[in-house]
C-alpha cells in the first residue's frame, strides 16, 4: 500500500497516547485525567438530551457548536466569532496545522513540549523550527522571536514539565513574533497566570483549552481555541461540519455552568500536587520542576543517589509491574532522566509514594531489570 | 490573516451542511437523518456508561476503539484488522484524502456525488479528477478505470441522485481501477446491494460506512471504514488517537447489537419511499431517479409543466416557508432542477405531500418568488 499512498504518509510514526487499560486495577497516572468526576450537572444534562429512547441522537448536531461557542465566549469574557470548538484540543491544533503550515511554511515549537506537535506537522508534509529548551526551562522569548516558523506552539504550562510561563512573557513573544502564536493552555485552570487576557490585543496569537483535563471530560473529546475572528474564520473553513457530537456539546456547557465545582477540584489537585512536590524534594531529595498543571515531572533517583535515563525507565518498569502507570520520555536528552506523574487522589498519590519507598529500598535490583 | 494561511486556505470555500435548525416545527427532510430513534439499546448503554455522576468520562476513551473495530468485524464478517473508525464517516474520507491526495496526486470523483469531496481535496490543496455523469446516472466504470486519480470516491448509492450501482460494476471497477477505490455506502442499508464482500478480494477498496443514517445515530459521530490491514494501517496513522470519544463508541456498540430493530426500521423506510416514488411519479407526473437510498430525487414540474432549476429553487423556498425543510443543489445543470428530500415518517411524508399538493395549485405564485 505504502507505494500509493503520500511519500511522507509512508514514512510517518503515528503519535503514541499512554496506555488506556481496559481493566480496572490500575493506578492510572499517566494521561493526566482528573482523578475526580464531572460535576454532577454533566451527568444530568447527559441523561435529559438522551432523554428515555435517545431519540433526538438521530439528528446531526448543532454544526458550528453555537451553544457551546457562546458558553465558552461568556466563560472568558469574550465574543462568540472569539470561539471554535474542537473534537478535542488535539483537533483544533491539527486545524491550525492544517491553516499555516507545509513544506514551505514551518511550525515552530519548544522542545521538550506536547509530542503531538512533531506528529500533526509531519502528517502535514510540514517544515519544522525547533526552539529547544534548556534544563532551566526558562521561555526562551528572543529565540521564538526569531523563529522562521510561520507558525509557533507554545505549551503553557509546558507539558511534560508542568513549568509555567507568565504572561507577560508570552506578550512579549506574541508581540515580536510576527506568525500565529499559539498558546496551548490545556493545563492552564491549575496554574497562576493565562494568556486570555491578551486574545483581544494580539490578532495572531490563538490560546487553546480543553475540556480533558481539568474539566473531567478526556472521554468527552472537547477543547477549543480562543482567538480574533479572522483565525476563527480560517479554522472553520477546515474543521469538519459536525466535529464535536451532541452530547459532546452539552457536556461541555454543563460543566461550564458550575464553576463552583470546578475551583474545588482544581484547588484540591493543586494541594495534592504541592505535597506530593515537597515529599519528592524534601523527603527522597529528587530534583522536580516547580508545576503548574496538574502533574509533575521529577528525576528519580536510586538509594546510591544515581539518576538518569537508566533510572527512570527501571522505575517506570517496577511501578508498570506494580500496575501504577506514569510517564517515560525517553527521546530527548532533557526528559529522559524524569517521569511524567499525573496527580491522583491522595489515595493514589500513598500507594504511588508506597511503591517508590519499595523501589528505593531495592533499587540495584530495579536498574538491572 | 489571509496573508499567513497557506495560499490554498486563503481561498477555500467551506462545505455548507444542510441547515439544523435550532427550535422544533420544522418538519425535516434536508439532511438524511432517520426519522425513527436509534435502538433502544442505545441508550440504555449510554445511561450504563455515564452512570450515575458520569465518573467513567474524565478518562480518555479506547484510542483504537477496539471493543467497536471488533463488533464492525464481527457484523461484516472481517478480522478487527480491516476495520477503522471514525468521528462520523467524514472523518474516514478526510483521512484517506490525506493520506493519498495532494498536489501532484489527485483524487477523483464522480459528479454530481457527495459535495463534500471537493471541500476535502481543496484543503488538501489536491488535484482533482472529475468522472461527470450524464442523465442517466449509470456508473462510467471504464472513464473510472481510467482516472488519472491516485484515490478514487465512488458514492454508492449515489447522493443526491439515490441511484444504486451493481456489485459487478463496482467490482469491474476496482479491478481496472489501479489506485484507491473508495466506495462511500453511507446509504447502503437502504440498498439492494453494497462492496463489502469485494473488501477480502481486492487490496486497494475500501468501503466507508456511517452510523448516521440507518443507525439513526446522526448526532454520536460515528462511521468506519473496512479495507485490507494495509489500507487501515496508513488511516490510522493520520488519525487522531482519540478521534472517537467514550459515549460515541457505546453507542455505535449497542446498535451493532440489535439487528432486528434496525432490519425493521429499514423495511419501513424503504416502503415509504418506494410509495412516495410511486406517487411522484404516477400522480404527479415527476421524474424520480430510482432510489437506493433512505432520500428521494425528484424535479419538480409546475401545473403548467415547467420544470429546471428556477422550478426546482421556488418549491424550496415555497416550502421552507411552510417550515419543511428539503435540499437544493444548484451548482450543477444535472442537479439543479431537482429536490433532495429526504424520506421521512409516514406522518412527515403526509404533510409534505399536502404542501406539494397546495404549490401546484399555484404555480405561477411561486416561480415569481
Amino acid at each position: 500500500m505504502s507505494d500509493l499512498a503520500l511519500p511522507h504518509i509512508a514514512r510517518l510514526h503515528a503519535y503514541t497516547p499512554g496506555m488506556q487499560p481496559g481493566e480496572e486495577g490500575w493506578v492510572k497516572l499517566n494521561t493526566n485525567e482528573c482523578p475526580y468526576p464531572p460535576s454532577p450537572r454533566v451527568a444530568e444534562a447527559l441523561r435529559n438530551e438522551i432523554g428515555s429512547d435517545g431519540a433526538r441522537l438521530r439528528l446531526y448536531p448543532n454544526p458550528k457548536s453555537d451553544p457551546l461557542r457562546h458558553a465558552v465566549a461568556r466563560h472568558h469574557g469574550l465574543s462568540a466569532a472569539n470561539v471554535c470548538i474542537g473534537n478535542g484540543s488535539d483537533d483544533i491544533l491539527n486545524l491550525l496545522v492544517r491553516c499555516f503550515c507545509g513544506p514551505a511554511s514551518a511550525a515552530g515549537f519548544t522542545w521538550p513540549s506536547y509530542s503531538l506537535y512533531p506528529v500533526l506537522v509531519g502528517i502535514q508534509d510540514g517544515a519544522v523550527e525547533l526552539v529547544e529548551f534548556s534544563r532551566s526551562m526558562e521561555l526562551p522569548v528572543d529565540r521564538i522571536a526569531r523563529s522562521k516558523a510561520r507558525i509557533f506552539f507554545l505549551t503553557s504550562p509546558n507539558a511534560p514539565t508542568g513549568v509555567g510561563f507568565g504572561t507577560d512573557d508570552v506578550a512579549r513573544a506574541a508581540r515580536a513574533f510576527p506568525g500565529i502564536l499559539v498558546v496551548d493552555e490545556a493545563y492552564a485552570p491549575f496554574a497562576a497566570a493565562n494568556a486570555v487576557e491578551l486574545v483581544q490585543r494580539h490578532e495572531r496569537l490563538v490560546v487553546v483549552r480543553t475540556f480533558s483535563k481539568a474539566y473531567a471530560l478526556a472521554g468527552m473529546r472537547v477543547g477549543y481555541a480562543l482567538a480574533s475572528a479572522g483565525v476563527i474564520d480560517l479554522i472553520d473553513r477546515v474543521r469538519d461540519s459536525y466535529n464535536v457530537g451532541r452530547l459532546a456539546q452539552v457536556a461541555a456547557e454543563a460543566a461550564l455552568a458550575d464553576p463552583a465545582y470546578y475551583s474545588s477540584v482544581i484547588a484540591r489537585i493543586c494541594s495534592t500536587r504541592d505535597r506530593f512536590i515537597a515529599g519528592l524534594k524534601g523527603t527522597r531529595g529528587w530534583f522536580t520542576y516547580p508545576s503548574q498543571a496538574n502533574f509533575v515531572f521529577t528525576e528519580p533517583r536510586t538509594r546510591e543517589g544515581e539518576s538518569g535515563a537508566a533510572v527512570a525507565k527501571a522505575l517506570w518498569e517496577f511501578l508498570h509491574s506494580r500496575r501504577v502507570l506514569v510517564r517515560h520520555f525517553p527521546s530527548s536528552p532533557l526528559t529522559a532522566p524524569f517521569l511524567r506523574i499525573s496527580v491522583g487522589t491522595d489515595d493514589e498519590m500513598r500507594v504511588l509514594n508506597q511503591e517508590l519507598d519499595e523501589w528505593q529500598k531495592a533499587p540495584q535490583l530495579a536498574t538491572r531489570q
